[in-house]
């Protein structure tokens, strides 16, 4: 039995603007750390699955970059989507792929985008949940014991009582909370943090799409003997066109019967935010986090990337500063979620150049 | 009898950091409106005074920028101070250089970098001041009437008893004052702010200069004779080297009986800090100044200049953006005469080329 790994990077970071924009999305930076998250990710995986078992999905716009950062990847691992069509296709589509390879393969489905700080018990989680997926042809998920009531993240519930080697039965699936909601999911103990990462053997999750999103499986079947014709890209155009775009979340783990829940002990953060990357650095005695040349004066607590410019920061505290290349964002750090709404200001404006 | 006018200059205004540098000080900057604050100096002053009666003092550094901002001053009219001895000397020697051209001159004396809004009542206010020195051989300086207890300016009391045609009698010269003393000076009625700007013959001032300033008057005559010898920069050097550094207030001003104030009813300002400039310029309804593509969200009061990178504010209020060439500032509006500390840190770590 082989162990394959689906990375998916699809995903823009529009949160991260100025630093991400469609050619170096946020799996492609270096956030935290001297690696970029998407090297990251695969040296993370790497520890229990070989190079060549690693499959990246991706689009056209970042492949360059995908290319360049892992060399080591296979390039026939490298696999494009036309345009997004959410978690269910784009997962459905590695699963035919890794099924071709390797019938009876183990996968694990992750984001590229992701900080782990233990790989040790990372790896160990992956280790338990694959174990319980291939015993049981169960859906595996891995949920994050919460450490505080954020509502940036989705929750999952479990059965306490169906506890087995620290995997349990799922309950639900609830969306981001309101801040009140959360605490009382912290309170409960039941309520684990949804990490977007799931294990399965592949002919459990291509079963539960054929069950619950037949038109998906469908395409997937069409699609499955037309992966070595050259003109692959061109069917892969037509089919996902006239898929619907929906989460694997929505599509299969809310409604399939088969779905459990290994405990993650780890430190996980699915990095959300300006306000989450600060939060994730080391900072000085002031509180602030300092990249480039920066001088502070009566300013605290304060994240400040300035690589190329010299910067002076006075009388200012709790500030997101991001001076990159053409860009510059100035933002208090409790509204860092808001940076999204720049790229629709952009977009509107058509300053395409700066998206 | 004619009229001269001396523009001073030399300063480099560090608290414009990083708009003002040594080669692009605060003067030859369009600080506000579409000409630079010597450019408006210069156009202010050509109602009353001709074009080749214009001097201007300043150094070497700055000289090329004067020169091309102001192409229609007769470059023999642009004197170039060795290095900066303050207002006593500046003033000495540009006086020495008009007596030799026109002895009988009545000289108006003022800096290159503040702004006056109302031109009509500025050039009237010298016409009275003027006179006023022509009939009674008076140094006379403006007042301006305040309109707050301001503490980044110097005050002038007056014997109201005194007043002729809106020109008084000076008691006394008052350094920066703080706050609750400013609020005395307002309320009294008698105090007005020292706006720097001086009118006066050409002989009277020499004559106060060789009664109170013996040591620069002796230097001056030896100046005198020099002024058309292929040598004079030499020759001034070493003069200037030996003179102490002495503001025209302190060495004559605060201790001649011959000086008089004309109230000046214009609305001024020395633009001190980029607080100043904000409070000078145009505001949007959010009370915003934006320079350049600019995008704010829940942002407020602020004033952000970014002429060549685009620029989001996102939650933040009461801030002075400077996003220039090589460098940003990003500053508390009530924090801007700090700026100037800056300066001192670039200078201590050698980063030359941001000063």
């Amino acid at each position: 039995m082989e162990f394959y790994a689906v990375i998916m990077a699809g995903g823009i970071g529009a949160r991260f603007w100025p630093r991400s924009k469609k050619k170096s999305p946020k799996q492609l930076l270096k956030i935290v750390g001297d690696n970029t998250m998407i090297q990251e990710t695969v040296r993370r995986i790497n520890g229990l699955i070989p190079i060549e078992n690693i499959l990246i999905v991706t689009n056209e716009t970042q492949k360059p970059g995908i290319i360049e950062q892992l060399p080591e990847i296979p390039i026939e691992n490298i696999i494009i989507e036309p345009f997004g069509r959410n978690t269910a296709a784009c997962i459905g589509l590695a699963s035919i792929i890794i099924q071709k390879r390797s019938p009876d393969a183990v996968t694990f489905v992750m984001p590229a985008d992701h900080i782990i700080k233990d790989d040790e018990s990372f790896l160990n989680t992956l280790k338990t949940a694959s174990q319980f997926s291939i015993e049981n042809q169960a859906l595996v998920t891995i949920g994050i014991q919460p450490t505080r009531p954020e509502t940036g993240y989705g929750y999952i519930q479990i059965d306490e009582d169906s506890g087995k080697s620290s995997v349990y039965k799922v309950l639900t699936f609830a969306e981001k909370p309101n801040y009140a909601t959360a605490v009382n999911f912290i309170k409960s103990g039941d309520f684990f943090w949804n990490s977007g990462m799931f294990i399965w053997k592949i002919d459990s999750i291509l079963n539960e799409i054929n069950q619950l999103m037949p038109d998906l499986f469908e395409g997937l079947v069409q699609l499955k003997d037309q992966i070595t014709n050259p003109d692959f890209p061109n069917i892969l155009s037509g089919i996902y066109g006239q898929l619907k775009s929906i989460s694997i979340d929505y599509g299969i783990m809310e409604k399939s019967d088969k779905v459990f829940l290994v405990k993650g002990n780890f430190s996980w953060s699915d990095v959300g935010s300006w306000e989450a990357v600060y939060e994730l650095s080391e900072k000085d005695e002031d509180g602030n986090v300092k990249v480039g040349t920066v001088y502070t004066d009566m300013a605290l607590d304060s994240y400040i990337y300035s690589p190329d410019k010299f910067t002076a920061v006075i009388g200012l505290d709790n500030l997101i500063v991001i001076n990159h290349n053409d860009a510059l964002l100035i933002c208090k750090r409790d509204k860092a979620q808001d940076v999204k709404n720049v790229i629709d200001y952009l977009k509107l404006h058509k300053l395409n150049d700066l998206l």
